[in-house]
């Protein structure tokens, strides 16, 4: 089908005199520039502001399509306030999708609105009625055959000889109405261009709980490497957890030259294992295996189980190398040279990062450069990986991750990009705007009620909603927050509780659930951190949080409400420390409403402010809330409600909130 | 100049490998689909949002050019608040003008900053200082023989024999700094595309007071029409009371079919000249001077006079005819016909309009119509027209005033047009954003503080007020507010006030200045209409505003505040019926505050709040106010200020604030 026909800047007279007029159409980013993500089985619903000069009746269409090559489907737009006009459809596959509205003058229902009140005015003439017989003429022209037939009929009627109110009574009936509006002319109708852009991600790239493990830290033998197949073994518990992504920093050799120590010392000992981010050695580059992990065919096993158990492998690329990566021998040009001949190696000065070469994305050779980069992902995507969390993109160009990420999706729509990009806000929304499904975000620095309602808030709304998905960690391998350093497991219970219900996909990073908390002072450093040497964790430590993640990802599982970010609402609580909120889904089927007290150390308690409206609560009517955390339930009546925390016990509730089947109201005889 | 290639989306490297990332530039609307509206003389400042990978320091120009045609210069770029850059130029003739902002990595620059840190930390080394020689040879080659002598001094200073402090100290200096700035390396720069534009016109399509005139109306002798030439007699006049635009509903024959009597009665007696709105009869259509009115001699030399009285003519032009129009038998095709034969007549169903027959834009032969539309305002352009207010442009489709506005401009960018749409939001937006100059508004409807403060403050903000420009009337032939009809003098006075300071443009219909408020019952229609009769008024006639009038466009030609909308801001006042409000100049040389009382029938006082610091005001200074209206001259100290309104004595007060020159404090001894 030819689409620019199809879609119809003119049809037959041409552009100019198209008369309906669009504006504002929605979903849109910067003007159309980039698409709105959105997820399979996602209700889009597209506006669009239509005016028509005159009083002529208008209607119109959103056309959408799976994919250039796809053919347009469509569905009817209504009419709403102020001349914004909306229609919805289903996205049923990843991907690019695209959509126009098309909209055009509808002769038909523009006689029969006039011939409507004019008949309540008593002032109907012949020729009114001869001149809707000569449209309904016209779209039995264009009709197929049943149609036609009611169609001429109708004609007919309204030439006939019966009394002129038969004949309007005839006129202004449904079915031909109806007929008629299914055979419009569109030869002059308007359409939007360019079309507006969809991606279509899978349900993971809106929604999850992603668990970070190194590796090499899964040994039950504290004197050796953990390796790809003592992974294997932990999976049970790992999947028991209600986790979705099981995601690893980088699995291949580490580089010798410069190889940091310990906390991040600058020499390393003989069997310092130096940091996973220095990639690259003697046994291979980006796609390769650490020896002492195991082998691509562990590998493969590893991924193949996890799928078996319910998780995702999600691997980290982190496009940069150490001096001993095969690259640098290979293709020296890729890096950058400095007047004495040496490589350039990482810097933000004054420091300098002697054991990290990045690499030179605008050398004389980027196109091939490019192309190896590109074929690294190809390689992890064959052995099975969809989900690449990427090492710090906002330090190579954003028009490379457009072209990558572009090209990539296009052969593997299923694929999902995680932006590790800790920077500026502009920088921050390009890296997503042009193509990463997924970002980290500022949420392991935002404490206090204030900063996490209005940055919550701004994530959750459009224009940003519209193109960034939050994925909040609760700390990573580089960030020890200060809350979690000093607020004991109190600061880690109710961080947990904010990060996988205020974002639809969080995680946390191992040691997290046994509540580490010790830092290289004045620093967010873990100290020890397993950046740098080998970790074994107790899984049975007393206080650790096993038990209540399980919980969390089982209520996640359990309530829809909370694997989108739609539908999140801030509720007053008059006590500072003390947040609450809910999420909602569209049918109001599940309701969660959460309270966290933000003071590790204090009890609070307070009265919040419920919307019951929003709820589909009437005024009057008591609802059930059962704390789906610590299995209290409460009977509530209006919108203030009192809450009570001692972050001592458990520092967060989290409700579902149930509205009461039945009333004596709702019998027949009280209405 | 090849515009492509200089407005730089790739220059060599091809667009991929450009790192800079441009975002939301501003002015732009709806993504660049329409220009944003300027006026000759305003600066014109642009933001872009620019980041880029990295570490590196980034530079930038904004691009700009009046037309395609003009070749391209250029502003820099400077950084501002979140990665917002913003550079500014001034747009010094009317017509379409162009602007991007095309920015690179600043590589020079980059190792600078570097330096400069390196040097802090006393870790500079001898190959940095040679990659920063190497960067100064680049500059050098593209640099021209000044510079590139200079640049290659540095160059050389760099690699020399002088101890490593020297060499710093000479790297940073900042003359070498600002010639590599002049030589950068934009091979690879970034341009957003395509270019935005902006609609520039000349000062009256800002600012101007209107004054409009039924020349029918302007006899001294009530027994006979009035002319043309009466008009001139009354030019000194009506440019004494400090009007700017002297606007006539059409001047051209006047069909006899089914002419309306008066107060819209559907006979007309032998002696009603009939609406000016039913265009067209035996003696000529829209190119034509009604007989009665006199010739187009006695037009072309009423123009010319008006304009050495310093007033400049407005032409209504209403693209609809009277059945006697010449194009009905010209050109019936032009005119929709129903199924008996006979043409349409205007309709709003229920009611139809006999005396006028609607134009069909989308007529078979709709080329040839828009060209003969186009011709009526060549038309008139050729008799020295230059303003158009459009009758009723949402009556027809908005692609044809785009086409034909567009046209027109492109002839004539000193052509103005207002357009006469009081209808649907959206509708009036559309068509100021396809090329609209100004818009007629709700202010008629805009009675109450809330009213006016929310839709002033609607009109005088992004987005609107980049593309829709206010002209506010009191009243026009068609509606007589029914705040006028009940609230007597008092009433006709604030509105005064209120459409002359609030909208940099404004105008009044003849009559306001007599206070006429008598209505057709329970409409807003005027009774005894002059759209169906003639009409004499004593100039001289008692408690007319002609003074007050005379005073307020005075008052805005003495103050440059009041000729813009940017920079109004609503004051709080502790009493619901004062409206308090300023603007200012860009400089702050002129403040202007507006206090007035909407209650035309009592005395209210209350407590203004003052933001002194948007003013330029030290918290503890003094300050003069000066009631320009009453001449009144005040001392006020602080944010809040009394003031005391009586409508029977004056309902508004104007007040031009003035900072105190000097104070004691200013003294250098103070200090």
């Amino acid at each position: 089908m030819n689409r620019k026909k199809k879609a119809g800047t003119g049809g037959r007279a041409g552009e100019l005199s198209c008369r309906v007029w669009i504006g504002d159409i929605r979903p849109s980013l910067d003007g159309g520039r980039f698409p709105a993500k959105r997820t399979v089985g996602d209700t889009v619903t597209v506006t669009a502001d239509l005016v028509v000069d005159g009083h002529d009746t208008l209607t119109g269409v959103v056309r959408y399509r799976a994919g250039s090559a796809a053919s347009w489907e469509e569905t009817p737009l209504r009419p709403g306030v102020n001349d914004a006009w909306h229609g919805s459809f289903t996205v049923d596959r990843t991907g690019p999708w695209e959509f126009t509205v098309e909209a055009w003058v509808d002769r038909f229902g523009s006689w029969r609105a006039g011939l409507e009140k004019k008949a309540a005015a008593d002032r109907v003439t012949a020729v009114d009625l001869m001149d809707g017989a000569a449209l309904l003429d016209a779209a039995a022209a264009r009709a197929g055959s049943a149609d036609a037939r009611l169609l001429k009929r109708g004609a007919d009627a309204l030439r006939g000889e019966a009394p002129p109110e038969r004949r309007v009574a005839a006129a202004l009936g449904e079915e031909l109405a109806e007929a008629a509006r299914r055979h419009p002319d569109r030869s002059r109708s308007s359409a939007l261009e360019p079309a507006r852009r969809l991606t279509v991600n899978r349900e993971l790239a809106r929604s999850g709980a992603w668990y970070e493990l190194f590796p090499r830290s899964a040994s039950p033998d504290p004197e050796r490497s953990g390796t790809l197949r003592d992974i294997e073994r932990l999976l049970p518990d790992i999947a028991g957890l209600g986790f979705d992504v099981l995601y690893f920093p980088p699995i291949h050799p580490i580089g010798r030259t410069n190889r940091k120590g310990p906390n991040n010392r600058l020499e390393a000992g003989p069997d310092s294992p130096g940091s996973p981010w220095a990639i690259g050695a003697e046994e291979g580059g980006h796609t390769a295996v650490h020896p002492d992990l195991g082998t691509i065919e562990d590998f493969d096993c590893l991924v193949a189980t996890a799928g078996e158990a319910g998780l995702e492998v999600a691997m980290d690329i982190a496009l940069q190398c150490s001096p001993d990566h095969p690259w640098v021998r290979q293709h020296p040009g890729w890096f950058r040279h400095r007047s004495d001949g040496t490589i350039a190696c990482a810097e933000n000065p004054p420091k300098t990062y002697e054991d990290i070469y990045p690499l030179d994305f605008e050398c004389a050779d980027w196109r091939a450069l490019w192309g190896e980069m590109l074929g690294v992902f190809r390689f992890w995507i064959e052995h099975g990986i969809r989900i690449f969390r990427v090492d710090n993109p906002h330090t190579k160009p954003i028009r490379f991750w457009q072209w990558l990420i572009g090209g990539l999706k296009t052969e593997h729509p299923d694929t999902i990009f995680l932006s590790e990009a800790f920077t500026r806000p502009k920088m921050m929304q390009a890296l997503a705007k042009v193509g990463f499904d997924q970002s980290y975000t500022y949420f392991t620095w935002r404490n206090t009620k204030r900063e996490l309602t209005d940055y919550v808030t701004e994530l959750t709304r459009p224009p940003v909603s519209e193109f960034l998905r939050p994925n909040f960690f609760t700390s990573t391998p580089d960030i020890l927050p200060q809350y979690l350093q000093f607020g004991g497991r109190p600061a880690f219970q109710a961080r947990l509780v904010l990060a996988a219900t205020l974002s639809a996909s969080y995680g946390i990073y191992s040691g997290f659930e046994f509540c580490e908390a010790e830092a290289v002072p004045g620093t967010e450093e873990y100290l020890n951190s397993e950046k740098y040497e080998l970790r074994r964790r107790d899984p049975d430590s007393p206080g650790n949080l096993r038990p209540l993640i399980a919980r969390i990802n089982a209520i996640r599982r359990e309530n829809p409400a909370l694997a989108t970010n739609e539908r999140l609402l801030f509720h007053p609580v008059d006590a500072d420390q003390l947040i609450c909120y809910s999420k909602m889904t569209a049918d109001l089927s599940n309701i969660v409403l959460v309270v966290v007290n933000l003071d590790p150390h204090h009890v609070h308690h307070g009265w919040v402010d419920l919307p019951l409206k929003a709820f589909g609560i009437r005024p009057g009517d008591a609802f059930q809330v059962h704390d789906l955390i610590g299995g209290g339930h409460y009977l509530w009546h209006g919108a203030r409600n009192y809450v009570r925390l001692d972050p001592a016990q458990m520092p967060a509730q989290l409700f579902r909130l149930r509205r009461m089947v039945r009333t004596e109201r709702d019998f027949d005889y009280f209405i």
